[in-house]
């Protein structure tokens, strides 16, 4: 039987319709996760699987399974998904594409009139960001045992709200505990997120897995003084220290590549008032690296840049290794058939390793998982200018259901 | 006439006194402007100056004049003083000094029983520091005309708190408009904030005027991107431009002593989320030289690191110079005055020129004004452990009171 095929058009319009809660100036997105806009968001997302008979059923953290039954009630549910929650400069695809992607399956299944034996299911995870609520990938760790629902209730972002209370204000907690639900396997499909698959002239990446990442605290301590009078060989500004150890950072990721990469994204300054050379300077930083040796290379790098700038300064630097994740690998015959499935489609594909972290990272702990990248044009991400063509979001989205459909029969 | 001589324990007990308001844990003081620690440290200077029956002027800004009646009513007052509000990250001397070596003055002379020609006032600033509400040394400004009334009532603290509203809640303004109070001279003893004294082995320093100072704000704008899948020459990271920036203007300031000085004190980032490249960065930094000619080059030599900085990372980089003072020269007759009554008690002097900002700058556009330094131990300043002896205070106070009874006849 020959697969149907996704509407481009009709997948189009979903993006841009969704692209209406939470537009930024820039033509961007910004939905932090359990705002008033998720919810919002979550609300079109119903409106739409409702008249395809899908069946909704929502954790306590608020993750979301819109089920189709199937002929066979009692098979393992094929799932699949990704998140609508986005990043303050966030773009109109990164997640949101996964999401509306699993919606033309279920619209084009249901337009067809075809039954699969296996049940099928559409996920939406809450707070795959973590920028309001941190760690990243909330609702999918918990759900794969990372992390205790308790711990990610109590969560509070910078205003002093906590998800629990973010849940309950928007009415988003269900009664399903989370955990593994007994699926066959899931399936994300998401935007690469970098320039390869458009540079290669490539239709698919294949994920294969991702990297090792590893996350770091760091804490310059250095030593109060006035702005004006004190001589520049007396003073021990952490904010100086601070900006070697930005550049360090970077350097060691621009020697990492291509596998690898670093990022200092968050600084924060004391007493950061004018006149006050800095005394405490704090930055979060990480190196990323899919070959695990060399991940663990450039966080010795950063250790030694670390020990040199405080020699060198007469600072303290207090650095944390808080968290290493990941080399994670996806499950080969889930890589496997989404390859083919692309094949037959005469679509060309290319095996990739992820260096974000995704919710699918975290469910391939507790079942076979799989992922797959659509190009990503000129590899911007998390940005307003994100942008995939509307025939590259259908090419993604055929693959899903054709890979559904060879799994759930 | 022999002068009478200051008490030097008293002077030092005033000064630990004073620092039980608003103590910090490392040693320091923490006495925000117009706070109820400042208004705490304006009711036991009251306590302190009462019985000796002087009386208090205040003016609508909250600056203090405590006077002390002269023989000769009409004539021009001699005032001096300093400030009580402090840095968060604070010593037990910046500023307190010259209010307390004021106190001193007016006690030895009410033991002696000693009554001057002209009035003499003791002088308390509101707000020389200018950490809680912009710009510093807004007080003495205002008096002097740089800024008017209304402006600094208008300025919010970062809680959103008007000048006007800490006033009000204090009960710290008065009736008197701030403005020239026709005085002979405004001195200000002060400690040095740096360690050239106490290594040249030198007792007081007379400081002849002020560097040039320019101020500068300046805004990269990057692009956002994340913090992952990014490749690193893709990245247009601000936080990585302005950690470059930072380097450049602490070399420009080291490349500009013993004259010049440097610093970039305040940051703030955007995003600043953990997962997300940043995309606008903002900094606060400042270029002084005693030679305005220098400080212009070394504005120069930023303005080049900017343009290269922003050509080469292809970010956007606006720098806004919005503030050169300076540079002031004090009144040659005052600090000759100075100069002659430390050489009489013996004390040995050096001629400075003051790098950082202070209330008797601002006085010297109305009326004459000139500063005495005493040493700094190792320099140390806007710090917990800044530290003068008890021997060296009493140095500086015991020069004031030999040069105010000159001045006052």
């Amino acid at each position: 039987m020959a697969t149907p095929s996704v509407d481009a058009d009709r997948l189009w319009n979903a993006h841009m319709r969704m692209a209406k809660i939470g537009p930024t100036p820039e033509g961007g997105s910004n939905r932090p996760a359990l705002s008033a806009l998720d919810s919002a968001a979550r609300a079109l997302l119903r409106e739409w699987c409702t008249p395809l008979g899908l069946a909704l059923e929502q954790d306590a953290l608020g993750n979301q399974f819109y089920r189709r039954a199937g002929r066979t009630p009692s098979a393992p549910a094929v799932a699949f998904g990704s998140h609508l929650d986005t990043v303050p400069t966030g773009g109109r695809f990164d997640g949101v594409f996964g999401v509306l992607a699993a919606l033309e399956v279920m619209r084009t299944l249901h337009d067809a009139g075809i039954t699969t034996a296996a049940p099928l299911e559409l996920v939406n995870w809450t707070n795959e960001e973590g920028t309001r609520f941190r760690p990243a990938m909330m609702g999918s760790r918990v759900h794969a045992g990372d992390m205790t629902l308790a711990q990610a209730l109590a969560v509070r972002d910078e205003a002093g709200t906590s998800v629990a209370e973010a849940l309950a204000e928007h009415g988003l907690a269900g009664p399903w505990a989370p955990g593994p639900r007994g699926w066959a396997c899931l399936l994300e499909p998401h935007i690469e997120q970098g320039p390869v698959l458009e540079q290669a002239g490539q239709d698919i990446g294949i994920v294969t897995g991702t990297v090792q990442a590893r996350y770091f605290q760091i804490v310059v301590t250095g030593e109060p003084s006035h702005a004006g009078p004190t001589t520049m060989e007396r003073r021990r500004d952490s904010l100086s220290a601070a900006a070697e150890l930005i550049l360090a950072v970077e350097r060691i990721g621009i020697a990492g590549e291509p596998g690898g990469r670093s990022s200092t994204t968050w600084i924060d300054n004391s007493p950061n008032a004018r006149g006050a050379n800095s005394a405490i300077t704090r930055l979060h930083s990480d190196v990323r690296h899919q070959h695990p040796a060399r991940a663990a290379s450039m966080q010795a790098e950063l250790m030694e840049a670390v020990r040199e700038v405080a020699a060198r300064r007469q600072v303290r630097i207090d650095i944390d290794p808080y968290t290493t994740f990941g080399p994670v690998a996806f499950d080969p015959m889930l890589t496997d058939r989404l390859r083919t499935a692309a094949a037959a489609r005469q679509m060309t594909t290319r095996d990739m390793v992820a260096v974000a972290g995704h919710d699918a990272v975290m469910t391939a702990a507790v079942c076979p998982s799989a992922m797959l990248f659509i190009p990503s044009v000129a590899g911007i991400t998390h940005n307003p200018r994100e942008y995939s063509t509307p025939a590259q979001l259908a090419q993604g989205a055929q693959v899903l259901l054709d890979t559904v459909l060879a799994l759930a029969g």
